[in-house]
């Protein structure tokens, strides 16, 4: 289907969100009237850089407080509405949104706000331009789709329809399955907007906090199937007030919405089937991955890094035939160790490897995705892992599981019986303006699923957190937002055990110093959930962490800190699903003084 | 009266947070369980610390879902009570807030919260703890501080207390007027927060946005006054959930924080009068300024400064007697110009003068607030104005009036018919670590009144402003809040005029090039307010743009931009009171086109 945005989802002057649109490949634009009024260009300049950019200028916006106002006041509404399309026949645009009223309402009848539909019908049709009206969540009287289709039928005019907006319709928690009344023809505009769940008032929610679809917790794919249903075939146009796009780079922002918008044209397409005949664009199948093949962790020396891989007992698997890369493996755990000369001094997750189960089609969907590819040095007899570039730049790998073991020589065979089996998760943190973007990426190019949102507290600030994982819990991927002024922060890996305790025991015995954790810690573990003595007595003897809940218990252990890494060993009992989330404060602090004591093995 | 503080307020590890509050001058803090958990320190060092810097630990918080369940599960409750007071014992602090249930209450009963608190009454009495028992706004079953007084008034045990949030009260919109029914020695302790007016839920609310005294929209005075009256005589305890103050500077929040208790109990005394024993400290007397006395621009060279101010037909009104600054003065508006060699190229708004009735008693109330003095160069026969420091630094001056002018010497003589003829307004970017300090800080330092806050769009991002004013508009000082990844911002200083049009004109004649404003904008003006055609040329023929409300209308102009700051030019006509916040996104716009554009007249 044609794909619109909003100018105002995007940061900067109108002509630089033209462009920045245009690349990442929209097919139109709504205008969104303070960009054109701020714009030095005139209508027709913008009219005819849209037309050398191939982008149509789909929708004028907003036109507001236009009906249920008595007759005094809609002489002036009229007023303001020829100089608005006459506005809008300069630009080329034919239909303009007439939002429900907020701030003038004084008559609460469908039948007067009906009428005067009608007669803004006549005088758009005296211009050729299509209304398309829309309940805003928080309209003074019409505040419900339903509503607002009621009051379009009763007008009954050729150039007055609607215009439906996800955002008011799911924040106010209204059923959208009505929409599928309401006959495709007469639906003249789409706007489309995902949202995390808050519970605030609508407008503020609204005006701060919408999301591009698959970045928040609305279910967008059954909100477009009604849509289409209905046999709505206009553009899927985006319209995204948020805070963080509009302060970030407009081009980055268009390509991300772009994305937001393939990916939501294959769920929903997946959802309908042949119960539509909107044609809407696909995605190649890609599973989410079955694990994570590797992690690589690059630096001009990571040496400190293979030191604490020894300690917690892996295998030196050898150095790779043709590049700088040394391989250390336990159980189904493979850290990849890369010195590049470049790469700085401080050791940090460059890439993580996904096992996946067709890659050649995960790259394709990956590609459609506009994911950016990452160029890779190959060599004759190497196999050729296709990598992209997640949003922060870590490079994500697809691969069909760890065949490109054997490119390394000259190391140890594996153990047989490992006390790490797997990694358990990756925690990547995300600088702010990422955040979002990096939800989509993971959700949409690799198919993990975003779970609700946290706050956690360090002792510099609230950490959020979001973890991406697959259906069945082999990938997950924990994300954490870094606040614009930090800086200096560490990815980790946690690595799953079978036994904790023993692994804790043999690690210290090479030589491991694990994060030290505070005596108050155990003492309130035992206070909080009534640990027995003797398991307490381990866990602090050991600096292991633990957390209980209905379906089990989590034991996990830190290591510390390396230039930009770290690793945790964790071992999950019964059903235990989490990540020990209530030990994060205590984990951030005791890294927080580590740092602040200046330890030496610490970049 | 003693003052205090909930350690969660402030950033850090809870060593530094001792610190910070033993040297702001805190009395005493509450100790937040999580800080204590994860300190390294045993409890006996964190009290062996609190004791040498002078610190009491007035409350352990927070102890959760106490009451309102079963048999079984209060078993659990008792020996989680157990181990908190022996810890409590420990540290040497005598009162533990008790929380209303949140997670666990099944029971919904006064008479089974009430035997159960008795009980926990029982055990207290054993270690010799008071429990003060707090309804939390989100609570299960008890959300209403008179239920929970109700709740304790039927326990009937010595032990057992209330603890009075005014944040968990004031955002629940409950009267607190009925404080003053309970017996002041019932009421364990007190705790106190103000808060943005935001309709979200309460929950979320107090986590992310509670603010100190004096930075909110609460009227805290009138609270603590209640509380006051009942007889209350515990210490002032704040306890500020804020996501800013988490990461920030502990030391300097904990000044502010004390700042804001200080202004708190002045407010407080000035209302009760003699109505209550309680011994609140008084700051010295000082109303608002009546006006901006003059603005300072600091700058190796002020050159292109004093180009603007000429053609705007300032006067040059000589060089300083002694110092490397120029004085220029239409009207009562005077801008100093400061040359110093180590300033900086780019010219910046360094300081502001206040006229003050009292400068004497003005800064001895700056000096309670522990507003950081200036150090001044000054010399013999000059007049010695005391300076202050904001929280961005701008430095705050507090005159008697202009009696200063005659230091300077060879200029001309003032305009007796000047056009311009105060300074309407400074507008103040504040970096975002810094604005609600500045909000207290000019609220308090200076007795001017929080303004609602609004946002308004820019191409970067939207910006918070609120505006600090005196009662009679004399003084105006609008606050934009400047996000952490934005920097090169510029201050503005708006000057009223009587006859825009014509200053317009002879401006220009003087060779002033405004801020261009885009045509559309000149359109949209006519199609929104419907202008009349004269007027509207005559705006659009000399950059002016227009607001108008029910109360009059207000015409301004815009300079460009030289470094880090621009003048506006305003003509308030009839009662308008407004800043013109409608046109602030094509202003936003235009200089953001003009900097891009690289004007060679901008630093």
């Amino acid at each position: 289907m044609r794909t619109s945005i909003a100018t105002v989802c995007l940061s900067g002057a109108l002509v630089e969100k033209l462009h920045a649109c245009a690349e990442a490949g929209f097919d139109g634009v709504e205008v969104f009237e303070p960009d054109l009024v701020a714009a030095p260009q005139s209508p027709e300049e913008i009219r005819a850089l849209a037309d050398r950019l191939g982008l149509t200028l789909d929708l004028y916006q907003p036109f507001r407080d236009a009906e249920g106002v008595d007759e005094a006041a809609f002489g002036d509404v009229l007023r303001r509405a020829e100089a608005k399309l006459a506005l809008m026949r300069r630009l080329g645009t034919e239909t303009m949104l007439v939002c429900s009223n907020v701030a003038t309402a004084t008559v609460d009848d469908d039948e007067v706000s009906a009428s005067q539909l009608r007669r803004l019908g006549d005088l758009a049709a005296a211009y050729d331009i299509r209304l398309a009206y829309e309940a805003l969540a928080w309209g003074r009287f019409v505040d419900d789709y339903r509503r607002a289709w009621r009051i379009v039928e009763r007008a009954d005019h050729p150039h007055v329809g609607v215009c439906l907006d996800s955002f008011h319709i799911l924040s106010r928690g209204h059923d959208p399955a009505e929409i599928e009344k309401i006959p495709g023809d007469r639906i003249f505009f789409l706007q489309l907007a995902d949202a995390p769940a808050l519970t605030m008032d609508v407008l503020s929610w609204s005006r701060h906090h919408r999301l591009f679809p698959g970045e928040g917790s609305f279910d967008l794919p059954t909100f477009l199937g009604h849509v289409l249903r209905a046999g709505y075939d206009g553009p899927l146009s985006l319209e995204v007030f948020n805070d963080t796009f509009r302060r970030t780079d407009p081009a980055r922002t268009a390509r991300q919405a772009l994305r937001s918008l393939r990916w939501l044209e294959d769920r929903a397409a997946r959802d309908l089937g042949a119960t539509t005949t909107a044609t809407l664009g696909r995605l190649p199948d890609a599973p989410a991955p079955r694990g994570v093949d590797f992690v690589e962790v690059r630096a001009e020396d990571t040496t400190p890094v293979e030191t604490i891989l020894e300690q917690l007992g892996f295998d030196f698997r050898g150095r790779h035939r043709s590049k700088n890369v040394r391989l250390w493996t336990q159980g189904a755990a493979r850290i990849v160790c890369h010195e590049r000369p470049a790469a700085g001094a401080r050791p940090v997750v460059a890439a993580v490897g996904f096992n996946v189960a067709d890659p050649e089609g995960a790259a394709l969907r990956a590609g459609r995705l506009m994911a950016p590819p990452v160029h890779r040095q190959t060599y004759a007899g190497d196999q050729d892992l296709r990598a992209f570039a997640a949003p922060d730049g870590t490079e994500v790998f697809l691969s069909g599981g760890g065949a490109w073991e054997e490119e390394f020589e000259h190391g140890v065979r594996p153990d047989p019986d490992p006390a790490i089996t797997h990694v358990d998760h990756v925690n990547l943190v995300q600088p702010w303006q990422f955040f979002d973007e990096a939800v989509l990426f993971y959700g949409s190019v690799l198919s993990l699923e975003p779970q609700p949102a946290l706050d956690v507290a360090g002792p510099s600030g609230l950490v959020r957190s979001q973890v991406m994982r697959s259906a069945d819990g082999a990938v997950r991927l924990p994300l954490n937002l870094l606040p614009a002024e930090q800086h200096g922060h560490a990815q980790h890996v946690a690595l799953a055990c079978r036994d904790i305790v023993g692994l804790a025991r043999a690690a210290r015995e090479r030589g491991l110093r694990p994060l030290r954790i505070p005596g108050n810690y155990y003492d309130d573990l035992a206070a909080r959930l009534d640990v027995d003595d003797e398991l307490l007595a381990t866990l602090r003897s050991l600096d292991l962490l633990y957390d209980r809940d209905s379906t089990g218990e989590y034991l996990h252990l830190y290591t510390q800190t390396v230039g930009g890494v770290f690793f945790e060993v964790v071992e999950r009992r019964g059903g235990y699903d989490g990540y020990g989330a209530g030990d994060a404060p205590v984990r951030l602090s005791s890294q927080a003084a580590h740092v602040s004591s200046r330890c030496g093995t610490c970049a």
